[in-house]
């Protein structure tokens, strides 16, 4: 039996991936930074087997349909190569996320998926090679493979793309997330199909692509120099100008609630009140909100009053992804 | 005694003005197109003496402060220029609008003054002259010279900058605008500071000035065409990525408020209901909703519901400026 298994947690980019320039290897238009979290993760386990007749998948124990399924397989075709096999594989996934939270990231999942194939096949890929694998299954993959502050470099083709860790003398250690969980009806417009729209058809893209790299350079200066203040602001800036290219694009869309609003608002009033902290916002109208860990109790506080202590989860900078069991 | 007095509407523009070229003689970076609306007007009065030894400027029966009035006093001497007079001024001015709607519009007051002072100082300019001088005190003003759709030529100077009527065959007659007054508070940025703001430092602001002509030509083609839906499209597009340009400024901001976005969210369930409306904004969180009379009463009783009755006012084409009494 070829068995693995391996646990990844999700990401959240501080500079966002946004836009493709290969659909099929997923190559990104630009670099993008993340931070890795410790709140959510997932844990994946495959085995390869002469006796399986198709790949299986389960997820938070539940068989997937053929579409889920379809994915996971795309992705196991790619490692089924790799390592010369043919053999069918059984996925069995489970996410520890807070339930219908909606963050059930595909990217802790694929780097987790991807730690374990190499386990059960071994493959012996390092690190490196890990990260291009799970950003084919899936983008941001690429990202979770590492802990702390990721920066996935674009690259040219397959081989060039990939992240690295940031070294951050443990500034990341001070930092914590608070996740707002804002909505959890089904988004209207995917992450892949809206960056697809706006790659497309957006006119403010080329100023997005213009900017990013500035934004990019100042972020990594601020954890160079250990800047809070300047790395929130180079985050907040960075989100709402992602955000800002999706009412340029054919038909214009938007993933902002009400409820976004409403946070974004209450994070700029606690800057006013002294409190600092920054928010950002993923493909979805969960805000999460960046602080030091001296004001997370007063950033909980003000958003369990305005909305519920349920919707309020906090995260610390979390590890890379690592073989289990 | 020196007197005149005007009636002036306010406009909405479908194809937003948004950003100057020339600050002091507010020449605008594009050409935007508006319709000129009945439910909120500005009637002014104006007497020139030498009898007076300063401007004076009540509004609303108030005698304004010093930078009010001040604001006046500039465009007043433009006027005095022209007139080669020295006499000083009181303006008498009367705001039509719902009390505290945050609607109180520069541009109804600024047309209502160039139409009062042209009839007060027998200055003899035509609806064209009017319009460029009327830009002086407002840049929205000069499009509430006119009635219905009109248009605002960017122009390069002083000379070629103007509105003009934009005919229509009575395709207005069948339009109605519905305002949505959602919040009262003084605004964060203004309109003035905000467009500056954009053009100086938004990554987006070329890309917002290289599509709003195509917008611009797609907008007049609807009403030629008499399409509403194309109509309707534009405009919102053409809104939302006004409001896509500010995202990307340094510092960001936003007009919208938690309740803009609960109102952009039910013109799009009013449309999936099949009930044709569309949205707008402007320097603010009010929204405005664009629909066929036949439709009107639907759009209304279901804003009235999410919101309340005071909040929701209906609005039809209405005319150019004109001189009373």
């Amino acid at each position: 039996m070829f068995k693995g298994k391996a646990r990844a947690y999700t990401n959240i980019a501080l500079i966002k991936y946004w836009g493709k320039k290969n659909e099929s290897l997923i190559l990104p238009m630009n670099n993008s930074l993340s931070l890795t979290l410790d709140a959510f993760y997932t844990e994946t386990e495959v085995s390869f087997s002469e006796a399986y007749t198709e790949d299986q998948f389960y997820l938070d124990n539940q068989l997937q349909d053929e579409k889920a399924t379809k994915k996971i397989s795309t992705f196991l075709d790619i490692v089924r190569e790799k390592a010369g096999t043919t053999k069918k594989a059984k996925v069995i996934s489970q996410n520890f996320v807070p339930t219908a939270a909606g963050l059930a990231s595909s990217a802790s999942g694929l780097a987790a998926l991807a730690g374990a194939c190499n386990e059960a096949l071994k493959l012996g890929l390092d690190d490196q090679a890990l990260s291009r694998l799970a950003r084919r299954g899936s983008g941001s993959a690429c990202r979770s493979i590492f802990g702390g502050f990721v920066e996935w470099e674009k690259g040219h083709d397959d081989q060039s793309s990939y992240a690295h860790p940031i070294s951050s003398d443990g500034f990341e250690d001070h930092l914590a997330m608070v996740f707002l969980l804002l909505n959890e009806q089904k988004k209207d417009v995917s992450s892949r199909d809206g960056m697809r729209r706006t790659v497309e058809t957006s006119s403010f893209y080329q100023g997005w692509l213009d900017s990013v790299e500035a934004d990019l350079y100042q972020l990594k200066q601020a954890i160079k120099t250990k800047n809070f203040q300047l790395l929130g602001e180079t985050m907040e800036q960075n989100g709402l100008k992602m955000h800002g290219t999706t009412l340029a694009a054919r038909p214009p869309f938007t993933y902002w609630s009400p409820d976004s609003l409403k946070a974004m608002q209450a994070v700029r009033d606690l800057r006013n009140q002294g409190i600092p902290c920054y928010f950002t916002m993923d493909a979805g109208p969960n805000v999460k909100v960046l602080v030091q860990k001296d004001h997370l109790d007063k950033v909980k506080t003000t958003f369990s009053d305005l909305f519920s202590s349920q919707q309020v989860i906090s995260a610390f900078a979390g590890p890379g992804m690592t073989i289990i069991e």
